[in-house]
């Protein structure tokens, strides 16, 4: 065995962005993911993009994000004759995984009761907004509304303007990465005790979970969160943690410091007065103040250099293009890419965790719709005739560029 | 076996958020956690709070949040007795997990090569701000600056202002899902072939990953992201995408959505100027404008159900207090609480995923410093004098309330 996860079968009928991450973390290390598409359009991600632009024309960059690593068959799940192929394929599968909303899939025959009359070991796992039952059940649960629902939302941005939400996905990715925790473990004890079982994942209680510190402090101090009106990083921190200017336009972050070392540094000693985690905590906004105004006095890089010689937490605040040239970003090959039969040569964020006996490694581009769906079925011992049937039915599709 | 990971036992060396979430997540799931502290002082966690204040008077909540399900032995790690001890332990453990800066660790004897001599099964995990070598490698790794360093920040806020981070820790515990997907996926192998290997987690890497959209995006575009003016919700998206004021003074978040659909809601049919993609990209900032000057004349609850009903991706913004009794976490169980010695009755966010066959529960509240020192010697096979003989020089000390 090469891989971790090596002779793993997924069976994944999961779209957009929460299923298919998790998925392709499994597929990275090593297991055989297949994803079932819809016939013809496949996943709706497929659909999705930003600047109204597309990789290589035609290509969405969610849908090449988040789909690695998979081989795709592209069916219609409607159709019965469908149904038996998989539930053929199921005999010998280990996971399945589906993030339709509550109930969808189950109605069409592949709930976790179906797959478990055919293979009692499999791990069936589902993801979902907001869990599959109470009263959220039938609402939408994208990623930036469960930031509003959990307490990210209001905790993030200026006091005196609305609150923001983090400029990025992050609920679906934590759902994501509690999937792969649910899978993980249910494999660990099915290789002790031959049992399977269902798991469910929902966005609103995964980022939850991740906010568990602030919930705690809230829940049993008797005290809220309030946003300062300046850029202090966080509602429940002092001054100086946060976002100050540079001379040249930049951005530095500074986290907690001794703040005699920060106004030492910055040649500052007016800012002693404030030396102490009270005042700290209670004039924040007017020590950002007169602490950016320190900043501003130095270009970027000088002002870093300055401060990670006194041992001040702090760091670049990067975009997007500029962190993916960042040295350190650069050393460890986290910006890598595939070859894309229609996208050309992607460039795509690396395998982030390093095994040393099982690296991670990108095998595959992300699929075209139903692109492996022939060689697939021939593996799970269906006939060239069968096949050539299903397709002319149209209940599979094959795009093979 | 009631517990997925019942049997494993990890040698918990780790302090702070990321180790102590990652073990966590593992001990909810029926893992053995011997947290393995300063003699005396214990986890740094411990002294930090939110506020100023202290759960009980005495104990943190963010260390309360992050190490419940786990069982504590202070010990001098310098000491060459308790070396022999620990590696006594190591003989019979399966994991180990730490976030101590590149290296100083294993100057004291507990690298993976040490472990490994002892017990080729074994599985050692590191967590690092920055992964163990390049430029960053003597930088510290705090999640704010991890943030700035991925482009998250650049990303959040509005464009007009200096970005924002996310207002609470997201690096760290994304950190401590990498910790949970290595081990796990190194367990699974070792089932499989006996073989332990060395796992490389660090916050940059992971976060990197989770923004994989964005980057595929910047890089293979040609288009970088530039935040709004506004509060569209991410600087990628067009309006409505975002969040919007009511006349109660609450928020609302509406994602993408049929913006006919929006504006009839609304009763704002002026707005349909405004409706073709390219025309809510570009003028993005003053349709928000126009919609939030709409959903201003609505209460938050009346205009929340409008949406809902005519399928509009909407949710409410609440903050922390009100996010804990929204009757979909309510119903979930999402808060609960454990009693602690000092602490009390202390409230925190339960497990986030279900999993049907073995449930993740809690077992245990966060320990005090050493206080299972005695328990844990005693089961590894020490005498009661040796245990009192280690105590008497203050290689282990034991907090037992």
């Amino acid at each position: 065995m090469n891989k971790a996860l090596e002779g793993v079968r997924i069976l994944d009928f999961s779209h957009l962005l929460q299923g298919p991450f998790a998925t392709q973390l499994l597929g990275d290390m090593g297991a055989d993911v297949i994803k079932i598409e819809r016939a013809g359009a496949g996943d709706m991600f497929r659909g999705m993009t930003f600047f109204a632009k597309w990789v290589g024309g035609s290509e969405s960059p969610n849908f090449l994000a988040w789909n690695r690593n998979k081989r795709s068959i592209a069916l219609n799940l409607k159709s019965r004759k469908v149904h038996a192929i998989i539930m053929e394929m199921a005999r010998t599968a280990d996971v399945v995984v589906q993030n339709f909303r509550p109930g969808v899939l189950a109605k069409l025959g592949y709930g976790y009761e179906d797959f478990k009359a055919v293979n009692p070991r499999i791990i069936y796992c589902s993801g979902s907004g907001y869990g599959e039952e109470g009263p959220y059940v039938e609402r939408p649960g994208q990623d930036m509304l469960i930031q509003g629902l959990a307490g990210l939302i209001a905790n993030t941005g200026r006091g005196d303007q609305a609150p923001v939400p983090a400029g990025a996905g992050l609920a679906d990715q934590i759902g994501a990465m509690n999937m792969v925790y649910g899978i993980l473990s249910a494999l660990y004890y099915r290789e002790k005790t031959g049992k399977g079982q269902k798991i469910e994942v929902n966005l609103l209680a995964g980022l939850l979970a991740h906010l568990n510190q602030e919930y705690v402090a809230v829940l049993n101090l008797g005290e809220d969160f309030v946003r300062p009106n300046s850029g202090i990083g966080h509602p429940g921190m002092q001054a100086p943690f946060g976002i100050y200017e540079t001379k040249d336009g930049g951005y530095v972050s500074i986290a907690m410091s001794p703040f005699k070392t920060l106004y030492e540094v910055l040649a500052a000693p007016q800012l002693a007065v404030y030396d102490d985690l009270k005042t700290l905590f209670d004039k924040r906004d007017e020590v950002f103040e007169k602490v950016n105004a320190e900043t501003k006095k130095f270009a970027t890089q000088d002002l870093l250099a300055r401060l990670l010689k006194a041992d001040i937490w702090c760091a670049e605040v990067k975009d997007i293009r500029r962190a993916a040239e960042d040295p350190q970003v650069t050393h460890m090959g986290m910006i890598t890419s595939y070859d894309h039969p229609r996208g050309g040569k992607v460039r795509v964020v690396a395998p982030a965790v390093k095994m040393s006996e099982t690296p991670a490694t990108i095998e595959r581009p992300a699929p075209l719709v139903g692109q492996h769906g022939r060689e697939i079925l021939a593996e799970f011992g269906f006939s060239r005739d069968e096949i050539a049937a299903l397709e002319a039915s149209g209940d599979m599709t094959v795009d093979a560029a």
